[in-house]
C-alpha cells in the first residue's frame, strides 16, 4: 500500500533518502520540507566555493551533468514535493504527524505521515565568547555565510584573517584564504596539535610544517578570549597574546541538531546525537534519522562515534530509504575515515590514531613508515608517511593515518586498509595486502605492506623505535653525553651531522658495522639513525647480535626529522 | 642452531627470503646462487627503462638510497653469500645438498643446506613459428635482453614494431615504443580482446580505442604464423596479412622455471607450477619455493592460479624468510590484483572478470558504472570506469576492473575490494564501503559505493542493463525496427541524435517523461540512454510504474559508447 513519507531536511541524507525510497515505491508519496530555498547542495564543498576553486555557489547544487536540484528538480526528476522555507516546528508522534510553519507567509499547518525522516542536520559548535556577534566573524555552516565569507573577501576588506579551530574545516579554510586569496591567516587550536583526535602529534607537526611552509601562522594550545572591534572585528584578544584580524572564521567543530528530536521525546545521546539502531531507525520505529543529526557505532571501539561526512550521510540515506519500502538495510557503524587536502599534502585517516586508541584503554604501539609512493626507480615519486596503530597482544589493527603529497595515493592506502578495518585485520593481513602492483603506482613491497611488517617486528620486540617528539627530547639533551646518535647511512649523508656536531653524531655505515664494531660505544644509549628507518633496523640487529643492546631506531628516520621541520644542519 | 640455507635465484623472492631471514637469525648462513651476474634487479621496471623514463638499467638494481644490489652490497649489508654466474644444476635432496657450477670458471662443487630456497622465477613462453630466431626479436625476460632493445631502438633501426601478445606486458611495450621513440607499433592478439582473462571485452575495448587514438595499431584474432627476413627479421605473416616489422616482441605470457623442482621430484603443477604449501614449503618440508615458479590459490575460486608478479615474490619471500627461522607465517593465497598504465589510461583489476567467473561456473552478472572519480562540482575530474562481476543469489562480489585516467584514483579503488575479497564481500559491502571523502578526492556518493549499490540493483532486477557491445548489436540491427532508443538526457543533448537519427532515436528528458508517457512507443523494445546511466534508470522505473516493461538500460550511457569507441554523431 503506498505509504505517505515526511522527511525534515533537504540537504544530504534527506534527498537521498527520498529518492531510494521513491525508486523502489513509484506510487508512495514523499514531502520533502526544509527551511531554507536553497537545497540539496554539496556542504562540503564550500571551502572550495570560497576558494574560489568553485566559481559559482549553484556548482555545488547541480548534478554532475549541471541540473540545479531546486525545488522543481525534485518534483519533475524524481517525483518528490519539496516544500521549502519551510519549518517543521513539533512533531506529535501520537496523531503522526508534523506541525510546519511556512517562514515567507508565516502560515501554519500539519503533514501527516506514515514514516517519517529526520534529516537535521549539525550546527556549527558556537564559542561563548565576548564579541563573538561583531562583523566580520563567521562559522562555515551555510550557503549563506558561505556567499557572505567570499563577497567580504572579495570586496577586499579582508588582510588578516583568524580560524579559531585547526580540525579539517579549519585547515581547509586556512588554505582558501591562504593560497587563493594571499590573506595572512592565523589558527589558533586550543590542544596542543592540529586535527586533532584525528591523527598523532607526530603526524600533525608535518602538516603543521608544510602549512607553516606556505605561510599559514599557528598558535597551539591557545585560547581566543574575546574578540574587539568597532561594530566590525578587528582583534582577538588570545590566551598568548593580540591577533589583528579583520576576519574571524569560527570552525570549532559540530553538534547534532536534535532539538526537534529531543522535543518529540525520541532518545538521545549525551552528545545530542539522535539515538538510531542499525537500521537507522530511533527510539520511535516509525521515525528514521540519518546523517549529521544522529550518533552510530564505532567499529573500532564499539562505543558511539559522531562523524558528520557527506559521506556518511548518503549512504545512511540509502539505507533509510530502502528500509523506508520495508527492506531490511543495516549500517554497521563507522570507522571514521576522513581525508583532507592541505596545500601540496594530502592527509588522510581511518579507525584510531595512538593517543585516541591509549585514551580508550588499549594497550597499543604505532608503527611508522615513510617510503616512496611508488617504485623507487620511476621518475615521478614521492615519500609518503603512513602510521598505524596495533594491539600489542592481539596485533589487531585499530588505525591507519597517512600524510603524502596530492593526488590519490595516500587516500588510497587508507581507504585499503579503512576497508577492512570491521574484519578486525592484524598485521599480517597488512604486510599480506594483495595491492595491484605495477612501478607507476607501488613499489613491489608497497608501503602499506612495510608498514604491516614494521608494526609485527616492533610488537615482535626486534624494532625497537623511537618517535620524532621521543628522538627531539633526547636531542635536546644530548649535553647530558649519556646518549650517542649513531647515522647508519654512507659517510657523504653523514657528514655534515658529524662536522656539526662531533661531540654527539657518530658515523658508521650499516654496511661496514660488523667491521667496525670495535667504534661502537659499549657505555651509552644508542639512537640509531638512517634515512627512512630501514638501514638503521639492521643495525639495531647486527649491535643485537654483537650484544650491544641499548639501542633504539628513529622511526622514519632522517626524512621524518625533515617533514617535522627539525632540521639539524 | 645455527642453520645453513642455500637460496638459489637472486631476484625478487630470493633476496627477499635471504635477507628476511638473516634478520630473524643473524647467526645463521646464508649462500645465494644466480645464473647472472645482474642480481636482485626490478624486472618489472623493464618497459620503463625500454621507454627511457629509467635512463640506467643500474637503477633498477638500486635500493631506494641509491646503493647498488650487488654481490659486494648483500656481502657487507646483509651478510649473505651471494655466487654470481653460477648454475644450481641439480639437487641431491638425499643429501641434502645443492650441485652447482661457476659458468665463468666451469668448476663444479656441491652446496650442503639445511635449508633451501627456490626461486627459479619464470621464463617467457616461447612462439614455436618459422623465423623466431631472426635478429630482431626479442622477449622482455631479463636486463640482457633489455639493454638489447634499447640499444637496438636508439641506434636508430627500429622504425616498425611488432608486439605479439595483448597482455600488459604487450602493452606497457606498446606504449614505450610509440610513445617516447615514435616507433609504429602493431599489436597482434591470438584472442578477440586486449588483456585476456584480466578485464572484460567492454572493458578491454576502451583500452583499445584509448591507444588506438595514441597510435598503436592492433589486430585481434589474429595469429603470426611465421617470420620472414634475411638475418635481421624484416616483416611477419600473419593469419591477416603481412606486418612489417624491424622488430618483434614477443609477450605472449610467462611460465615457471620449474625444472629444477622437477628434476628433484618435487610435486610440480599440470601448468608446470612447482606446488606448495601455505607456507610456501614444496612437497619437501625442507625446501621453500615462491615467486614466479609458483602456484598459489586463487582465493576466488579456491583453484590454482598463476600471478608471476614482483609484488608476489616479496611477500612470498617474507613468509618463507620467517618460516626458514621457525616461524609459522602463511601466505593465504591471491586474487590476481593487477594495475598497468597505458599512456593516459591506468587499468586495474581484482578477482575475476565476466567472462573467467562464468567460465569458472558463476552464474555471475557485471555491474559497470561510470561517474566522476571526485566531488562533480572539483574543478580537476575525470570520468572513471568500474565493472563489478557478482554472483547470483548469494550477491557475493567476485571481482573488480577498473579503467580511468593516469593518477592512483583507480588503483587505489581496485585496491579498497582487492583488500576485502578475501572475506567474500557482498554488494552491501561495497555499497557501504567507508571511503575517505573530502571533495578533491571522491564524491560523497563514491563510484565504489555507486558501484555497490548499481549491482544490488541489478540483481534485483530493478535495473535492467544492457552493455555497450549488446546494444552495439542493437543498433546494428536498428533498421529492422522492433527498437526504440530512447533518450532520457535533456534536449541540448539528445538533439544531434534524433537530427541523425529520426527513425530511430528518440528524446523524451526523464523528468519530463511522467507528463510525456503519451509519446512512448508501446510495442517496441526500449533502450534507454542518458548520459551514465543514472537517469536512465530513473526513466526505467517510471516506465515499469506505467507498464512499459520491455525496456533496456545502456551501462554508463553515452560516456560509455564515447569511451569504447562507437561515435554515433
Amino acid at each position: 500500500m503506498p505509504k505517505n513519507v515526511v522527511v525534515i531536511g533537504a540537504v544530504a541524507l534527506g534527498p537521498k533518502a527520498a529518492c531510494r525510497f521513491k525508486r523502489l515505491e513509484p506510487d508512495s508519496r514523499v514531502v520533502m520540507v526544509d527551511k531554507d530555498h536553497l537545497i540539496s547542495y554539496g556542504g562540503c564543498g564550500i571551502p572550495y566555493f570560497i576558494s574560489g576553486d568553485v566559481s559559482d555557489p549553484g556548482q555545488l547544487q547541480e548534478t554532475s551533468f549541471h541540473m540545479l536540484r531546486d525545488k522543481e528538480f525534485f518534483q519533475g526528476a524524481k517525483d518528490i514535493e519539496v516544500l521549502i522555507n519551510t519549518e517543521a516546528l513539533s512533531i506529535d508522534r501520537q496523531e503522526k504527524r508534523v506541525h510546519i510553519q511556512n517562514l515567507t507567509t508565516g502560515e501554519d499547518t500539519t503533514l501527516p505521515y506514515d514514516k517519517l525522516v529526520l534529516a537535521t542536520g549539525s550546527r556549527p559548535r558556537r564559542l561563548d565568547i565576548l564579541g563573538i556577534d561583531l562583523e566580520g566573524v563567521f562559522a562555515v555552516s551555510n550557503m549563506h555565510e558561505a556567499i557572505a565569507i567570499k563577497e567580504r573577501i572579495a570586496s577586499g576588506q579582508v588582510e588578516n584573517a583568524l580560524i579559531i579551530g585547526g580540525g579539517f574545516i579549519g585547515l581547509e579554510m586556512a588554505e582558501a584564504l591562504t593560497d587563493m586569496w594571499g590573506i595572512e591567516s592565523t589558527v589558533v587550536e586550543i590542544t596542543d596539535q592540529l586535527l586533532p583526535g584525528l591523527i598523532s602529534k607526530n603526524m600533525a607537526k608535518i602538516v603543521q610544517h608544510h602549512m607553516e611552509g606556505q605561510g599559514v601562522a599557528f598558535q597551539l594550545e591557545d585560547r581566543v578570549e574575546r574578540l574587539e572591534g568597532n561594530k566590525k572585528v578587528e582583534r582577538a584578544i588570545t590566551t598568548g597574546g593580540i591577533i589583528a584580524a579583520d576576519m574571524v572564521i569560527v570552525a570549532v567543530g559540530a553538534e547534532p541538531n536534535s532539538d526537534l528530536a529531543r522535543a518529540a521525546g525520541l532518545e538521545i545521546s549525551p552528545r545530542s546525537g539522535i539515538v538510531v539502531n542499525s537500521r537507522m531507525q530511533t527510539s520511535d520505529p516509525d521515525i528514521y534519522a540519518g546523517g549529521d543529526c544522529v550518533e552510530v557505532t564505532n567499529l573500532i571501539t564499539g562505543k558511539p562515534g559522531y562523524y558528520p561526512l557527506g559521506s556518511m550521510a548518503n549512504r545512511q540515506g540509502r539505507i533509510i530509504g530502502t528500509n523506508l519500502a520495508g527492506g531490511n538495510s543495516e549500517f554497521p557503524g563507522g570507522v571514521g575515515s576522513f581525508v583532507v587536502k592541505v596545500f601540496e599534502l594530502s592527509v588522510a585517516a581511518a579507525g584510531l590514531n595512538i593517543d585516541v586508541a591509549r585514551s580508550e584503554g588499549f594497550d597499543a604501539i604505532s608503527a611508522l613508515v615513510i617510503q616512496f609512493d611508488r617504485a623507487h626507480f620511476y621518475p615521478e615519486k614521492d615519500l609518503m608517511t603512513l602510521e598505524m596503530v596495533v594491539e600489542r597482544g592481539t596485533g589487531r589493527v585499530l588505525g591507519i593515518q597517512g600524510v603524502g603529497s596530492m593526488g590519490d595515493g595516500t587516500v588510497g592506502r587508507i581507504n585499503a586498509v579503512a576497508s577492512i578495518l570491521k574484519y578486525s585485520p592484524t598485521t599480517e593481513d597488512i604486510g599480506n595486502l594483495e595491492l595491484a602492483y605495477s612501478p607507476p603506482f607501488s613499489a613491489a613491497m608497497d608501503i602499506l605492506n612495510a608498514l604491516g611488517n614494521t608494526a609485527e617486528n616492533i610488537l615482535a620486540g626486534k624494532n625497537r623505535v623511537v618517535d620524532v617528539d621521543d628522538f627531539d627530547e633526547l636531542w635536546k639533551q644530548r649535553e647530558k653525553g649519556d646518549v650517542v646518535f649513531l647515522d647508519c647511512r654512507g659517510w657523504g649523508n653523514a657528514e655534515p651531522f658529524v662536522e656539526k656536531y662531533p661531540d654527539h653524531w657518530q658515523s658508521i655505515p650499516q654496511d661496514e658495522l660488523r667491521l667496525r664494531i670495535a667504534e661502537v660505544p659499549k657505555d651509552k644509549k644508542l639512537v640509531l639513525i638512517c634515512n627512512t628507518g630501514v638501514r638503521s633496523y639492521e643495525a639495531q640487529i647486527t649491535l643485537d647480535q654483537m650484544g650491544i643492546g641499548d639501542t633504539c631506531n628513529l622511526q622514519g628516520g632522517v626524512a621524518a626529522l625533515k617533514k617535522w621541520g627539525l632540521d639539524l644542519v
